[in-house]
């Protein structure tokens, strides 16, 4: 099944039920006033929810009208808990040779993750809009999930039964501020802006073979300014979802809707490019002893996609434009 | 005004006016369905919020019922966002003489903030939940805003005009995982439990003279088992609130309802005590070598509160037992 949220007045938008072929999509706000309600009741939506979705697939919704990314939220606009992993080690060996700093100790047994702002994600065609282009603008193409509640010290094998959905992100992060916050120990806020997500959300089986152990094992295409930047593969994901999930619920329980990403999706093999500025100018000090990629600028655009066999797109595409936020009204 | 929401079955309980001597409280969902809509539209609720308070203070309002903290989510049941900063640099220097660890760079000139889990607050005497009693359960006694709006850029003299209300607060540490995540630079994940909060919250106006420059300046009493275990004072918060929001708001802009947290409060002088069993025990590795006084065991009993000069209690009292979760239905 395929779900996204259009963008209304509301800051939860409208839920709706999107076919297959992403051509059409068909209101299910009858069935869950919301995705965060959908996901908070399950167990009573998902089949209704189903339902609507093959009877969508076989042309036979009446109210179906015609689905473009323009004007989607992210699936879920906003979440009670955002967190993020990164959970693709060859990203953190590439920083650390290019910085020269110490290797993170168990960085392989134990998931590395922060907690982000999730009180209002942006949609897949919303603008980067930030606050000074000096602050080393940068993407991270991530998958991500979007999980049932979890008791407090479940399994990672239980956490895998309660994912209900699979998100495709753009983890938006301003290069020049985050070593400063990572030496606090704190983590990062000023470093990272909202995230944004591709417009549809799928459950775990419109995937088929392809979602594995808790991974998305598909290459993420990553185009800047529409020219090939990276197509890293999902499947070299250190830690499954699962196992990122049950090592937050060792210590607290997890609420309905909470959303978990995957970090940077990073491959050894360099031919597949990368997913992040910051990744590239790394290779580079490594290689020639400075970074040359620039960040981000103003209007430049990043985009990001993920297709099947056949070449569609599964979530529809990330497209976002950089500008600098009016600051000559600032409070 | 002082607000507090009373439990229901719904995440985000029943918004009630409490009287200024707490004996009383009404309803208010007529004018604000909860606390996080009173937030959102404060400009057309806090009249009416403002008037029912004067009359329920007069005696004048019919359906005004006993007040009791014993059935009272956090003022705020469940936030957007939840960032906690570590404003009172005493402890910071405490804990780096006790761990013999480098002292954060600029930590007098950027206020330290983690993003903590705002999806699920705990009532001021909900139990205190715990996976594992070998976690360190250690508590933390803070002062904490909720703020309305603030645009990204916003000026500190700004944040301090959008401060509407201001909470007491429990922020709940596991002591044994702190330093592996501090390591890793992500911050603190596994490290904290969710939040627990005094149930009434008050408009910074209740404060008078004790709300100064962005700060609480009163005393924070804190009692283990009913004994002393501190009262620091908030004075020496070496950032204002309102310090920490503009350092946050630089690159993102603050949805209503989000809280701040002032990190636990810290004085440099001894006779205080101090609001965390950490300070104490580096106090004790710093004198002796080794801390000596045990982290929270089963069934014990931390209680926080906040009176003015004739005693009474501003924010209602905190209390909270220890409790080891039950893992015999673990999934």
């Amino acid at each position: 099944m395929k779900l996204a949220s259009l963008k209304t007045d509301h800051p939860d938008g409208k839920l709706v039920i999107v076919s297959h072929d992403q051509a059409n999509c068909v209101d299910a706000i009858d069935i869950a006033t919301n995705m965060q309600f959908a996901l908070e009741n399950w167990s009573s939506c998902s089949e209704a929810l189903t339902a609507r979705y093959l009877s969508l697939n076989d042309g036979l919704e009446k109210n179906a009208v015609a689905f473009t990314g323009q004007s989607t939220f992210a699936p879920l606009p906003r979440s009670w808990q955002w967190l993020d992993g990164s959970l693709f080690l060859n990203h953190g060996h590439l920083m650390q040779q290019a910085f020269h700093l110490d290797p993170i100790a168990d960085a392989d047994k134990f998931p590395l993750v922060y907690q982000g702002a999730g009180d209002s994600f942006l949609g897949a065609k919303d603008n980067i809009e930030v606050a000074d282009l000096k602050h080393g603008i940068d993407f991270e193409g991530e998958f991500g999930v979007i999980v049932d509640a979890i008791p407090m010290g479940s399994s990672a094998a239980y956490a895998l039964s309660r994912i209900r959905l699979v998100v495709l992100l753009n983890d938006i992060s301003y290069r020049a501020l985050g070593p400063r916050e990572m030496k606090t120990g704190f983590g990062f806020v000023q470093a990272k802006g909202a995230t944004a997500f591709a417009p549809v959300a799928l459950t775990p089986d419109e995937l088929g073979e392809h979602w594995k152990n808790g991974r998305v094992c598909l290459p993420l295409q990553v185009k800047r300014n529409g020219q090939f930047f990276g197509e890293p593969h999902g499947q070299e994901m250190h830690f499954g979802f699962h196992e990122l999930i049950a090592h937050v619920a060792q210590t607290r329980p997890i609420k309905a809707g909470t959303v978990f990403g995957s970090g940077t999706v990073s491959n050894a093999d360099p031919s597949k490019g990368q997913a992040c500025i910051s990744e590239l100018r790394a290779k580079e000090m490594i290689q020639h002893g400075v970074g040359q990629t620039p960040f981000m600028q103003q209007d430049e655009v990043v985009s990001m996609n993920v297709t099947d066999a056949n070449g569609q797109s599964l979530f529809g595409s990330i497209e976002q434009h950089v500008t600098v936020s009016d600051t000559s009204e600032k409070l």
